[in-house]
């Protein structure tokens, strides 16, 4: 059995890798739902939904996020009563919306949720948010003050300084039921590469996964997210310096040092292997750009076959 | 000014004949919120977008609800998740609940939110929900006990024999801010050809408008909606009838004999005048079927001359 922690971006891209290479039962994935958000009386789950999404091979190519061959009849409705609207919802995305938000409402709970959307869309891995209970991914932004995390993502385009980053609720949150034990008794856990602050970061902020995950630190592989000194897709590299870490596979090293015995780092980042193991992390070096499913494949093998 | 009581199917089109007669910013419609809903978590008020959507000119011609040329998007991908869904939902019509529904979380009233999506429809006059607390229309339908309406209308068809209607939330509902006032101000106060237990009673529920309404009954005009012994649409005939009312032009007369002067009744009910005057409410024999707008327009006309 192997757990992934996944954000929106390369983490599912990983997982997608890892059903090549893992029977799909096998796979567990802890998804982050520091970034969901009510809006219009909804309940969205922006990276539960990128992860079933892209698992199905329903996701959105051009947005990266969403799905594919979308339309937009009920946003471009919407425009007749407001005229600012920068959370824009497809309408097929709005089913999953409109489906989450009538389960919560008959007393549902999240994983159950989420369990339903995922068999829906045929997949037959697990998808679990880390909590049933809300945890809200806060960020202060220069200017602003503290703000909801899809203000700063989608509205301010995650272009501005960050000064902190902090997990609403996380000090009360439970792990989703069956989680931890799942953490304990599986035989690998991989961290995605995915944001470390503002994708993982909301996961490792309940307190009961963290320390499940620590205790198993020999068997956690994490993947790091920075090639070359930059993230490929979105703010990793400004909100690792920005608060205070190095942007690079150091950084990131150093950043799960007490979670994860091995680190994987692209090629282009050889150079930095021993900065790597001088943190006491393993590090393995290889091809991490996912740009195919083959490579994602490739790098999925290397996953589950490193050890710390 | 004019006021108007008005469900979803009659009163609507009276009211687009009275657009005819007079000015539009002299009239005030009173709308039945109490088959609103909560459904998906959208806050549903289909009374009242049948009126705006009406009198817009964008009313669904064939379905007698939601909007015309609408696509259905959003509830063709919830298949996915819900077999089951006897509640569909448009998606230019969802737009109109989603825009609700934030709002509302937003803190806007419901009369508020009323009036901006009326504006948005380029409506000049005054669209208000009976009032801005939440009334429920319950419906005891046998076999399957109290149901809130819009299951009995909509899921069972109003195919159902009924034993008891009752309003939930009635006794400490008030009156939307203003309405008592403008009642009173009214040179003349209209109640539709709507259903009088389903959609003209829920208005009729809250003391403050029935009061306000029979303080006025010299300048309160009704319309039938029962034509030859039957409703023109709707289960209006079977609920009078159910619930111990005559399902005529008398039984009507008789409903609203201490709010309405004045009762309009069709030609084809003509015979029954006698009757209907012998209730104290003097009434008025013309064409009331509104096949045309000009039909519409005629009404309205006899409608606004009316005198007890």
């Amino acid at each position: 059995m192997l757990v992934a922690l996944a954000g929106g971006f390369g983490g599912p891209r990983l997982i997608a890798g890892l059903l090549d290479v893992l029977p799909p039962p096998e796979i567990t994935v802890i998804g982050n739902t520091g970034d969901d958000l009510v809006r219009h009386g909804l309940h969205i789950s922006p990276d539960l939904d990128s992860v079933v999404y892209r698992l199905a091979g329903a996701l959105n190519p051009e947005l990266g996020w969403g799905l594919a061959g979308e339309t937009w009849r009920v946003m471009d409705a919407l425009e007749r009563y407001r005229g600012e609207n920068w959370f824009r919802l497809g309408d097929a995305d709005l089913a999953t919306h409109l489906y989450r938000t009538q389960r919560l409402a008959d007393g549902a709970t999240l994983s159950e949720v989420t369990g339903e959307i995922a068999r829906a869309w045929g997949l037959e891995l697990r998808v679990v948010p880390m909590s049933d209970d809300p945890v809200g991914t806060k960020v202060t932004v220069d200017g602003e003050g503290e703000l909801p995390f899809q203000d700063y993502f989608v509205r301010l385009h995650h272009s501005v300084p960050v000064s902190a980053v902090r997990f609403d609720g996380a000090d009360i949150a439970r792990p989703a039921p069956g989680l931890v034990d799942t953490i304990a008794a599986a035989s690998r856990i991989v961290i995605g590469p995915s944001n470390p602050i503002v994708s993982i970061g909301p996961i490792l902020s309940i307190a009961g996964i963290r320390t499940a995950i620590a205790a198993r630190r020999r068997d956690v592989v994490a993947v790091s997210p920075i090639v070359g000194g930059s993230a490929l897709k979105g703010p990793a590299e400004h909100l690792l310096r920005e608060l205070g870490h190095e942007a690079s596979v150091v950084g990131v090293a150093r950043y799960y040092a007490d979670l994860a015995g091995c680190l994987v780092i692209d090629e282009v980042d050889a150079d930095l292997a021993p900065r790597v193991e001088a943190e006491g992390v393993r590090c393995v070096v290889t091809k991490t750009v996912m740009a195919d499913r083959d490579l994602a494949a490739s790098l999925a093998r290397v996953v589950v076959e490193a050890r710390a």
